[in-house]
């Protein structure tokens, strides 16, 4: 079969945070079906080397990515636009629909779509430490590339405010030192110094280093691009945990209540 | 081998929320080699029927359902604590935790445990629909069971003055017929009435319902408990789709500052 005469598609698809044991049977199935994979390059070299035609890049340039993968498919390929962890959180989604809602080439509108769920970074690092999302949490990014820094510390506030569990993606990277340090020392003023902290780098995979810690104590410079950092709300807790990956459990209660009675 | 006499072990893992498609072979393994299905009646019924025994409840006693996987732990079966969706988020792995920390039974302090993440509902919701967590989100349960109404409340309002997107589990029950309603009340107070709204159904399932609506014309009757709901920040918007899947896509830009130039 001539690809070029064949109708191209594209999906998006995530890979998951760590491992092959985390990569859903869907999207090894669209990968496998694929001709061309697009992404930044460490995710395709997550992806066994194969048949297909790589377009690896850099990890900045998410709307050139978006427009090569749509003109790929629009040339007929059939295109995974590959993202870690879950495509849809601060990934690769959003980046291809802004590039769709642009409409940069007509023919793009006319391209078929998927959108394949993955397991988070977040919740990868949750269950590697416990359940400390096991109660309502809010999910920011601290990068300020495409958002204003005001912005990113009013969210801290009013999360702080609200006593959400605060999950950060994209705490710290070369260009963007002091933001993480900036964002503990606002939520300082605002939380208990005890509050639980988790530093969770690369879970699940060999080079995996996980935190825990409080408030009062966190270190940013600990952190780098490749960590998710999860903060407790007034209820999260420590338990002693026995099993060796760790001192401590992290969990959040399911509520505020007494415990129910069942 | 005696299994009475051989180390018992519980592993709390999520089944994703939909079709085997989205169970990671991290939990596929974990059941293949369980003794002991612990869980929510239909969340068990997923599972194909096997060697395992299998302790099926009602959906109200994550507690007792938790102790009765630690006791069957102390007594060395291989157990798998059952969630739909992820464990972490709104499911078994926080029950688990109180019950060990309520410390019952001494004995439980020595069960080797794990959690193993799965695919959310809030993630395959998002999927279905585009991208509409691809900025700064939130995530709360409208279930007043375990926790002050007022505090959702306050943490709605909270979230609409931060821009969150807003994703709602349990927004629903027979016993708890008003709070969606409730709460869609106070967003319009707060929000534009043209905020796209998604109501996912059982996404990825034979009866798999989904409908793209606004706050202003939500109707909360036509959620049940299986519904995932979405609402829109400010920057939440729709796109035309083509696909047969839908009329629109929603996504939420990955920023507020201007395009990325790349």
């Amino acid at each position: 079969m001539n690809p070029m005469r064949a109708p191209g598609s594209l999906t998006v698809v995530g890979l998951g945070p760590g491992p092959d044991r985390w990569l859903t049977p869907e999207v090894a199935d669209v990968l496998a079906q694929s001709t061309d994979l697009v992404g930044y390059g460490p995710y395709l070299d997550r992806i066994p080397h194969s048949f297909h035609r790589r377009h690896g890049s850099d990890n900045r340039v998410e709307l050139s990515r978006a427009r090569l993968a749509l003109d790929l498919a629009v040339a007929g390929r059939k295109v995974a636009l590959v993202s870690g962890g879950d495509p849809g959180v601060f990934a690769m989604a959003s980046a291809l629909f802004e590039a769709l809602e642009s409409g940069d080439d007509p023919a793009w509108a006319d391209v078929p779509v998927r959108v394949c769920p993955g397991v988070s970074a977040m919740l990868a690092a949750a269950a590697r430490v416990g359940a400390p999302l096991g109660h309502d949490f809010c999910v920011l990014s601290l990068s300020d590339n495409l958002k204003p820094w005001d912005l990113v510390l009013k969210r801290l506030r009013l999360a702080a405010e609200a006593d959400f569990v605060i999950a950060l993606y994209n705490p710290i990277s070369k260009a963007r030192p002091w933001q993480l340090g900036a964002a503990l020392d606002t939520l300082r003023t605002l939380k208990d110094a005890a509050t639980p902290v988790v530093l969770a780098r690369a879970v699940g995979r060999h080079d995996e280093d996980v935190t825990i810690t409080t408030l009062g104590d966190c270190d940013p410079t600990t952190a780098d691009m490749r960590t998710l950092v999860l903060i407790g709300s007034s209820q999260t807790r420590l338990l002693p945990r026995t099993d060796g990956n760790g001192d401590a459990w992290v969990y959040t209660p399911r509520g505020y209540a007494p415990a129910e009675v069942a």
